[in-house]
């Protein structure tokens, strides 16, 4: 099925600003604008269909991103299709290994977002010329060709290729009920609109109760720039929602470990879930609860070390669909629910396939588990996320719902969009 | 003693064709073009001093980090340096934490890359208005303003202000003579110029036996592609060196865990004091022996995990001197010798001035401890690292030695330098 030669490979730099309204604001991102590189993919097939990918960004930096996929697009231009799906752990490899731009890496930061743009690309335009959307593609591929995708490199010690065959094997069992269950009640999500740390109080309060009212049942506070604060921001939430519901508390890496541990005793009796991101990123034996990491050796390790009790994965900072399958396996061998991050620009509308392929075919179980949702910027998508009763709907379109609107793109553009012309001029004015 | 307003910040794409000679060659980097991202700061003093900083890169890619030295320009330009240096903890944060850029990181890959850059550039600048090498500026100092340059963020629950005060408050002791014993005797080196992966046994065994009748004794070999072809390569130089010089062997991440282990029980019979990066550079649970890092951070939990027997710092990966500066510390207080990561283009150049500062200031020690030397490139610095009898002899001149003649950076120019015009010229045809 698959088909064609890539052509061409273009990328764009899209930026939203918002940080007008505070919007996404944490305690170490105070005035992020939410952006993306976005990266399009042709081939010379007569069907003309295009693969879009995306990796999210803050605002500034987004340059250096483009500028890395601009350093990929080597690997990329010219090959055909089925030689790259055909063995995509290979291309994988080869996009993470190049044994001069690995070195800027590797696997890491500027070069591993930009990696996870042109793979994301690709994946979506395989479930394009498959016709399904990407869960719908993964769900259905053998499990032999889907461990073909994933790079088990530095990870064999803790996952080799036969665990996770039987794995997806036994995924087997009941997957028609799941998908069937998905398709009538979807995946369930909690809301982290509501509470962002730059959000007055006011705000807050009334995006709370309208949550409420549209049935969410889990929230998500951002935590860690003021005790004193926090503690009045939680007790507001905590008041709003009722002790029945669930909180979770997000610090965003602000802290030193002592810090966290001193800060999160006071702000327990607020009884969050969870405690996201406390430190570094980088601290795998400082950690606690939650993380978001760069990649699948991070991951390795937090499951070793017992550092997690939830894990997030996210669509645009790990290498695309390949290395968050191999991180969906390993989690599950350590039993440890998967709760992905969203939000940004595009996480929602990505990585809503990944978990509901991870229920259908990996996990078979919602115990303590949830995506995130996050409230922004659906609009500019061409098949954006639906949410009904605070769950996510399988998307039905083929692809990997990483289209934007072609105007969205055009005005947005940074810094030649209408948007940031109109900005920039009033800036210097 | 420190003047002037940065009023220009400026940097260019340097390039060595090394690959040509298979120079730099080990298991993950095939064909390495030994590159620089090579940043000049300028101020509007009337001294007319400039502050030069690089970067190390291999080749593809340094665009990228070129393009994140630009976004980093900002923090810089038009900033008072005495502003900058007297709280240059505060300074290494802001660039380190803007909150748009750090999400392209966080103090990893190429914006870590870019960010060490621009502090080598502004440490050469200080240095050089102070009129000294950056070694003797970092000895001079008084304990309070040299920790005035860290960010201890994330690693207080492993190294706090006072425990690193007291480090350097016993440092004083016996100081005046190791900066004798320095400037008579410099500080022992070992070399990896004679077995790249990619020279053939008549290129390694002429420059093996060159370098045994230079004076040296301790050797670095690298390993990882072919088990067969390692044996054969390390008997060679074991052989040729006799059982009492030291060897030690290099695997540039390129093994799983359990392939690690193999691979050196097959390797044990030749005697290697260490093997370096064995695995991934992320993995900290699965490392042994000896690591190059991307920041502090990592190195905080390989010295908590008992990971290591010998560190690697490296003065363009972490950033600069102020993140070197504070894994120094934290090795002194887990009795851990630092034995440098160098070569590339001008890491001998930079890091002399830290291992030498370490000696004379904080470990004291010379026991089992060594700094890298690579024989490459050094022609093109105005002040190249000065070896005598297998030692690296203090550097004299104002500075951080990290000036590139003008005439090298014009020819090395990318792309558009006579030597690459040249190459690229013949690609095409």
């Amino acid at each position: 099925m698959v088909r064609g030669r890539i052509s061409r490979l273009s990328v764009c730099d899209v930026r939203f600003p918002t940080s007008l309204g505070g919007h996404g604001s944490d305690a170490m991102h105070t005035d992020p604008d939410y952006s993306a590189a976005y990266v399009i993919i042709e081939t010379d097939a007569e069907d003309g269909l295009k693969g879009y990918g995306i990796t999210f960004t803050l605002g500034k930096g987004t340059e250096v991103v483009v500028c890395a996929v601009n350093a990929l697009a080597q690997h990329v231009l010219n090959k055909d299709l089925r030689d790259i799906v055909g063995d995509f752990r290979g291309f994988y490899r080869q996009l993470t290994s190049d044994g001069q731009l690995r070195w800027i890496g590797p696997e890491k930061g500027v070069v591993h977002l930009a990696t996870a743009a042109v793979l994301n690309a690709l994946w979506d335009l395989w479930a394009k010329q498959e016709g399904k959307p990407l869960w719908k593609l993964l769900v259905d591929m053998d499990p032999k060709t889907l461990l073909s995708c994933i790079d088990f490199r530095y990870i064999t010690d803790v996952l080799t290729e036969e665990e996770a065959y039987e794995i997806l094997q036994k995924g087997r069992v009941g997957n028609r009920e799941r998908e069937a269950q998905m398709l009538a009640h979807g995946y369930p999500a909690y809301t982290t609109s509501c509470a962002w740390l730059g959000y007055s109080d006011d705000t807050l309060k009334q995006l709370c109760s309208k949550a409420l009212k549209d049935g969410w049942t889990r929230f998500k506070v951002k935590v860690g720039a003021d005790l004193q604060d926090d503690i009045r921001r939680c007790r507001l939430i905590r008041d709003m929602i009722g002790p029945e519901k669930t909180l979770m508390m997000d610090a965003n890496q602000r802290w030193d470990v002592p810090e966290a541990v001193e800060w999160m005793s006071r702000l327990a009796e607020f009884k969050p879930l969870w405690i996201e991101e406390p430190t570094s990123p980088d601290d795998i034996l400082g950690h606690a609860t939650i993380s978001k990491c760069h990649n699948r050796v991070i991951f390795k390790q937090l499951l070793q070390a017992n550092a997690l009790q939830f894990l997030q994965i996210d669509s645009c900072r790990l290498g695309s669909v390949n290395e968050n399958l191999s991180v969906l396996l390993m989690a599950q061998k350590f039993g440890i629910p998967v709760c992905p991050h969203a939000g940004g620009v595009g996480l929602c509308e990505l990585v809503q396939h990944l978990i509901i392929f991870d229920y259908i075919a990996v996990s078979a179980s919602l115990k303590n588990r949830m995506c995130e949702y996050v409230d922004h910027l659906h609009e500019h998508f061409k098949y954006p996320v639906i949410i009904k009763k605070a769950s996510y709907m399988p998307p039905k379109d083929a692809g990997y719902s990483t289209e934007m609107k072609e105007e969205s793109v055009k005005k947005h553009r940074f810094p030649d969009g209408e948007v940031w012309k109109k900005l920039l001029a009033g800036q210097e004015n």
